[in-house]
């Protein structure tokens, strides 16, 4: 089973690099590497491209004969097992303000011991930050998340969705990181089959989800006061991922592959010191109406 | 006791923003704020100056009934006591990429109960980030912070460059921060009159140590090469204030005021994939030589 999801993951990362190169006109550098305790992983990233000024997208498989106490708080009785997790996970920063910012990953985790049931998980998601706000791409966004989940059931998308919109918030800025999606984690109640399924179908909705809002906003003119708060917006990308983001700090404090872990950070960023947007204005409206937790599909 | 350590540390603010006026021909803008839990502080900041992109520098005062147990992990018993905390902070990002960013700080905390001894100590220091490494600046840095500390005695710099190096540390690159200075903390054994003395030596040498080195290079010449090293390695101060800063995460987490705990984050940021400095180059010799903790002046 480790195969297909492997084989799965790999393809799903071939085939998003593919489409992005095809809208930007620039191909990935691919970099293999290998993990000396066990494992390693493939990193493609398209820097300075038209389109995209930044796009990182990382396969990783890890695995080791005993899974160290630090890489759990919550699931003690996985500490000590031989363990695999492999996942792919991608952050696209494009160019044109408005064009959001996308975030997609989805994973699986297996610990093992003999003579005990081997306990595994999928997780997975993805959430969408953009600059400046269109109310149609919101909805599409939203309702791709939604049919996505179908295959669990009707209520789903609003667990996954609550739940993204939960884990993607600056607490110290009272503030969503973006228009949110889906979350999902520790899924295996459904069985194997049904819970790789649903992933399988997470992974291949992610392009019909992004794609089509990047195509409609990436020849939009802007000019600077548009790209002054992007580089500002993308501060709270930073912030995010450097303080709050699980993925990103247990990458860092298990001696993963840092320039792999933070091929998500933007490509430029400014911080400006209490900085406000005008009243009434597009930029004021992104963080009072856009990033305010809404329902974006009627269910 | 307290008035005299706010006077002091208003005084030396204000000594300090002159010296940056001067030197910029900008002048800083003031903000005084108030903590609605107790207290409040006075933020000045200096941004887009002719030498200063950015600078930073905080005083703040705050105090409260009962001290929450979050607020502290190894000092237990000062949980639940009546509490001030107060200090000044600074980073400065000079624009020039040949003058360093520098950091400097210094605090006193007290947690008092009725009728059993008040607990109290200082804590501070200096440290410097140069982006282009300069032999003779850092001899000076280090130097007259050597001389700072000579009122403890001849070993205290030795131990507050080793606390220093130790502490500003970003252990995912496996890299110091910058050159380093000094790092003191829990300061109360020589007596309070000793101990405020001590830090007001280090207060007072604060401009001695950063004004004639940024006076020497803020005019060299450079060009888009050294300004994109100078971004990128900003990336690397971020990285280290947001994931490793105490100051940092624990102002954030106990909602202080966000925007002057982040005036430290540099104005304009470069995050790069897997950069490599050329061969033998002075990018290189930075993080190869000057970054490398090392004995800058003969004791």
């Amino acid at each position: 089973m480790q195969n297909d999801i492997e084989s799965y993951l790999l393809n799903l990362q071939k085939a998003i690099c593919g489409a992005v190169s095809e809208i930007d006109g620039k191909d990935f550098r691919i970099d293999e590497w290998v993990r000396p305790e066990g494992g390693g992983g493939k990193s493609c990233i398209l820097q300075d491209g038209e389109i995209f000024e930044k796009a990182g997208v990382n396969f990783s498989h890890v695995y080791g004969d005993a899974l160290p106490a630090a890489a759990t708080v919550h699931r003690k009785e996985i500490i000590g097992r031989r363990f695999d997790a492999m996942g792919v996970s991608l952050v696209f920063h494009p160019r044109n303000p408005y064009a959001p910012t996308v975030h997609f990953n989805i994973r699986f985790f297996l610990a093992t011991r003999a003579d005990e049931c081997p306990i595994w998980w999928f997780g997975g998601g993805f959430d969408l930050t953009p600059y400046y706000g269109f109310e149609e791409d919101c909805v599409h966004w939203h309702q791709t998340a939604r049919e996505a989940c179908q295959i669990l059931g009707e209520d789903k998308y609003q667990e996954y969705k609550a739940n993204c919109d939960s884990y993607f918030y600056l607490k110290h800025r009272q503030e969503a990181r973006g228009i949110g999606g889906l979350f999902f984690d520790d899924l295996n109640q459904p069985g194997f089959e049904k819970s790789f399924e649903f992933t399988k179908s997470i992974g291949n909705s992610f392009l019909k989800a992004y794609i089509p809002i990047v195509e409609k906003r990436k020849n939009i003119p802007y000019g600077e006061r548009e790209r002054a708060f992007q580089l500002y917006r993308r501060g709270r990308y930073v912030e995010f991922n450097l303080i709050y983001d699980r993925g990103t700090l247990f990458g860092l404090q298990s001696q993963g592959r840092t320039e792999s872990i933070l091929m998500s950070l933007p490509p430029l960023v400014r911080w400006d010191y209490d900085w406000h947007a005008e009243k009434d204005s597009p930029e004021e409206r992104l963080t009072e109406y856009f990033l305010k937790p809404r329902e974006w599909v009627k269910t």
